[in-house]
């Protein structure tokens, strides 16, 4: 039947983004660093279907940390796309420091570069700036900003893999907030596109998608939900609906 | 894994409604009066995978009508659950004389009533009045309202079998312009709830079972979609989406 060669299909017929030959076909990528267990993570990973292994070092150690051994018990983490984050991170220094020792100890390639303020705010400036030292480092860079149209095109000519753009304040839950803000931007970008940051349900992750998104970024939104692991499955047909719907194309407001 | 048998199973598990032994599993039911050819319904129907089989007469003739014997070349239409619809009325007479044609020469048995006026609004008075005729008659009755309270409980209360109320103006494609009203309205009918009317992309759908629908019926959405079988696929993972978003109970808004 037709409808399954170009539904079914089309979300995993070609990647949306090619790193260094790692191709990403799942358009969910899942923020890991908020849970207790490694049970909780297969399982999280599971139920999304995410193909994307996202892990990082806290430097100050104020949080716990499940280790790398007892996680690869738990779950093939060798077949999944290894991202470093530095999510912990609350200064330039911090970010950078974080990112070499991910690479220099795991030997990550494909850095998930936040650099935020004290108040848990993107800082577009500092992520430039240090976007800039990453990529003249050889590393794979994917930016988080406020949506802001020329920061994100001058990402994109320094040569980011993908840029994040903020919906709301990260753990917010409070969806898109910048919508309105990240509609025109969206069109403008040669690179992929990830919406993330306040994203709490699946309406959320549908309209980030119908929006143009090429994927979108979870986290809080499952480590908060009453049942993680059915929110985490509402969320993976919530990426496929509103990407569906958008290659469909909306009728008009009446 | 836990979340197979939590959320795959969940939609599919037990009926949302059962009339006369007919067992709703399906929660998208899907208006196909405004298609012109039999291949195009087959092809709706299997892309969304609705159970619901609905048809009508139009009094006046103004509209082009598949032959029920075409439509039987091109899918099984005796599995589906047959309901009929009153949805070219425009008065509560057309209405009643609709019903009972559907009744007695298909032998239907499950009126989705529509007792719209001239504007193509609903008249939840004259629904109530046909509502009760109906029932009287034996018919299993499936209203279309405005969001009003009182209505919905009186509906409830002569014995109609669900309830649909209306998310915006039907074929408007404005979404869930009426969310803050309806989804008071849910938890106070102990029978199930259909949204309906203006859904036009996956995210209003998401959003309708998000609000706690038991169901949702689209119908132009698909038409006017540019491309109407992507779209139908997409609603399918929307209401999928939706209701497990739902049952997984989302974080608290920060």
């Amino acid at each position: 039947m037709e409808v399954e060669k170009s539904s079914g299909m089309s979300l995993t017929a070609k990647p949306w983004l090619t790193i260094n030959g790692q191709q990403f076909y799942s358009r969910l990528l899942v923020g890991i660093e908020q849970y207790d267990s490694p049970v909780q993570i297969r399982e999280i990973l599971e139920a999304t279907e995410s193909q994307v292994f996202i892990t990082t070092f806290d430097l100050e150690s104020t949080r716990s940390s499940i280790l790398l051994s007892d996680l690869a018990c738990e779950l093939p983490i060798q077949s999944y796309i290894w991202v470093g984050t530095t999510s912990f991170a609350r200064s330039a220094k911090d970010a950078l420091t974080t990112a070499r020792l991910l690479q220099q100890s795991l030997g990550i390639q494909i850095i998930k570069l936040d650099v935020r303020t004290q108040e848990n705010f993107p800082s577009n400036a500092e992520t430039i700036s240090v976007a800039r030292e990453l990529l003249a480092e050889g590393l794979a860079v994917l930016p988080f900003i406020w949506p802001d149209h020329h920061d994100a095109l001058e990402l994109e000519r320094l040569g980011c893999s993908a840029i994040r753009l903020m919906a709301a304040p990260v753990g917010s839950g409070r969806g898109l907030a910048n919508a309105n803000i990240i509609a025109p931007i969206i069109p403008q970008l040669r690179i992929p596109v990830i919406i993330e940051g306040g994203l709490a349900t699946a309406t959320d992750v549908s309209q980030a998608m119908e929006l143009g998104a090429d994927a979108v970024l979870i986290n809080t939104a499952l480590v908060k939900a009453r049942n993680p692991l059915l929110m985490a499955r509402a969320m993976k047909w919530a990426v496929e609906a509103g990407y569906l719907a958008y290659l469909a194309g909306r009728m008009p407001v009446g």
